[in-house]
């Protein structure tokens, strides 16, 4: 496989994005333009979106179908080859949309898993609350990519996501669908990336290669989300490719063991969204042989897998609407993994707690009262608190050679890691979370408007 | 009992305040000045601070004692005559502090029941997570009262509210008492109400009289709170006095009985503090008669407290920090009790439900989000969502004739009821919750530097 010129790559196909945008524009036009980017997250991985590999199998097109803005690409298109096997994870919202309760009942009936499939993505609508007209709108969909693809429907996975409650303009989706067809690139991950975007500030990326049995194995996934992040999902909008061959079942079972402690250890507002999903394509390409639960390879790829699942979670809290911080919380030595659980995400979704780190302010007596209230068993006497490797509190008050300016300069960085060891067990949980700041308040006092 | 000239009281007890400053000169011309108070929640009630009734039975003092800033009252003291019944309610927090655990041991116990009681209370500091010398500084203050006022220990129930983990510095309480003692005065429960706020905008206070047999029974009751304030807990500071004539018993009975739809039905930030509580002291002297569990007043009276508890947890919620907007979120035909109360509080604690409100967002997709959230059984096409009196959505979609305008002009109002009815069985709560703004932002980035 040659190395790919991505840059050329990419020119080409902004302008293929260019000449459809015309192609659509009786229905662009009436649309208003899309507001101007919110600055990039002060968090974002340096370096920008990474370089992915291509993952053979699987193509990719981001087309403009005016979903809801003028001027910007809303629909993903990814075709997967005949025998991908595919995975997935979704929102065990109550309410959840249509289109989550679609991919979860072809995920179960596991049909013509032979043939072909699709992947179809829009932004600017999340078609969530809209009644029987929203399960209409992914028949609709879902059936005319089947055709456009030549592809079983009950293969066709859709994802929509924004506003909820406001009919999903299917048509104009339907009517891209030419055009995305013709666009489709193998090279077009990063495109594809970009067209999933929302409230994101930047484009998430993830790859991982392990070396298999006859030839690597290669991994690359995006990833889309910074608001309306909490675990209790499955995750925001998520799609990992890889060429391994691999059966369906034993890859939903990595998929599922590995989404606790990655998508679902993440958080950035406690707010469920409707619309969750994680899928996990493996089109078979990759010259290694099957991985089976029972082949050397199995770890080491479940690991990769993980590895990738963990990156493109942590940029999601990264691009946490309004973070400035990045913030790890490690709870160890709880009477149980479930406790352990509930004092992380306790900490970690604390309004106080995550206005205080917004604030640089190193409040101790905060974190105190987040385990407090987290439900879980917690002896006041037996607790220490780190911040870094600085120790803040233990035996029940503040550490005799804790001083305030050394936590007041620690909570300057970027990037903080603040530990809570409970004293009592074996339960640990680490989780990720941001800070809660003024531009999360503007984000969302005015996210319609 | 003649009419009380409160303004002469109160300016009478301003000299006081201004001389015992004096007083404890020494220690208080160390400390930072108070920070200039935070405006006036736009939710404060008309009208200021309620003229209460003089509850025969109980006195009032509050002193600069110095506790942490220099130019304002933090210590309140109330003496309760022999033979007050005492009931209370506190936080549930695991991490809780050392006064409430004092607190909650002296209730259980129940001795001495006929004698005097007294309540001191300090601002400024929390005294939580402070270790054994917590302990100490609860033993130290408490016991001092006890000698001061010639009551048992046993009987002295002692709250701090403000931050948390530092030490006490309960010399500078216990030096204050003499003055505290000399400034006793039955009228002076306004200043006592404002002894006890922190970042409160306005002091809060709520009465009711109830027809006893044999003449009226008086409630009056104070309360602060307005961040780290939400339910699982007893409430944040709640003091409330009664001359009704009735036993620790049935007294204790009423008030854990009604807790659960006032105090606990109410949430800022869904942060639960170490050192909430709340305690009912009845004195007995009203010259009604006695109320059994038996009595005809017994109902009227409970009804009349639980007036009282409901009135001061909603000004809580008024003086919610940062608030702009107070919301009755009112859940209807849960498939349970526990059902209503968790969509209720899913609503109430969502940050994208509370800053659409503060955006005068009609955003239903999000209380629709939220509902998913929650855990609670839910079935999309049941749920139907009312702002006010407008049906917003119901089976499942927005209904037909919602019109955006509409809910955008009830969205402006400063006191909104967000109905959900969720079309499953008979469970039902109302919790009442305010809005996420950038004040709480400003408030709690910036507390302690």
């Amino acid at each position: 496989m040659g190395k790919t010129d991505w840059k050329a790559e990419a020119k080409a196909l902004k302008k293929k994005v260019a000449k459809l945008r015309e192609k659509v524009g009786e229905v662009v036009q009436d649309l208003p333009k899309v507001k101007a980017p919110n600055p990039v997250s002060p968090l974002a991985p340096a370096g920008g979106f990474p370089d992915l590999p291509v993952i053979d199998g699987v193509e990719f097109s981001a087309v403009a179908a005016g979903v809801r803005y003028a001027n910007r690409t809303d629909v993903m298109l990814v075709r997967l080859a005949p025998g991908t096997a595919i995975a997935g994870a979704f929102t065990r919202s109550s309410t959840r949309a249509a289109c989550v309760l679609d991919c979860q009942d072809k995920l179960a009936s596991r049909v013509s898993a032979g043939a072909g499939a699709a992947i179809v993505v829009n932004s600017g609508n999340a078609n969530a609350f809209t009644g029987k007209a929203g399960v209409a709108s992914v028949k609709a969909v879902t059936g005319a990519v089947a055709q456009a693809l030549d592809v079983p429907a009950s293969r066709v996975f859709s994802s929509s996501t924004g506003v909820i409650g406001e009919p999903l303009p299917h048509d104009r989706i339907v009517a891209s669908l030419d055009a995305a067809v013709d666009a489709l690139d193998a090279g077009g991950i990063a495109m594809a990336a970009r067209a999933i975007m929302t409230t994101d500030t930047f484009p998430k990326g993830a790859s991982a290669t392990v070396a298999g049995d006859g030839g690597p194995i290669r991994i690359a996934g995006i990833a889309k989300g910074s608001g309306m992040i909490a675990p209790d999902m499955a995750t925001m909008l998520v799609y990992i490719f890889t060429d391994a061959k691999i059966g369906a079942p034993l890859l939903q079972k990595m998929l599922s063991r590995q989404v606790d402690d990655t998508f679902n250890a993440i958080t950035v507002d406690s707010d469920t969204s409707t619309s969750d999903a994680l899928i996990v394509a493996a089109t078979g390409r990759s010259p290694a042989a099957e991985i089976t639960a029972r082949s050397a390879i199995a770890r080491p790829f479940e690991a990769a897998l993980r590895g990738v699942m963990l990156d493109l979670a942590q940029q999601v809290v990264r691009d946490g609407e309004g973070a400035t911080k990045f913030v790890e919380v490690r709870v160890t030595s709880a009477a149980s993994a479930e406790d352990a659980h509930k004092v992380a995400m306790s900490i970690a979704n604390s309004p106080l707690v995550k206005t205080a780190i917004a604030g640089q302010d190193p409040n101790w007596g905060r974190i105190v009262a987040a385990v407090g209230k987290s439900g879980a068993k917690a002896d006041r006497d037996r607790l220490s608190i780190r911040f870094g490797d600085i120790l803040v509190a233990e035996k029940g008050w503040r550490a005799p050679d804790y001083r305030e300016e050394d936590g007041a300069a620690y909570m300057k960085q970027p990037e903080l890691i603040v530990s809570v060891d409970l004293g009592l067990g074996k339960g640990a949980k680490t989780v990720w979370t941001c800070d809660l700041t003024h531009r999360y308040i503007d984000i969302n006092a005015d996210y319609r408007s």
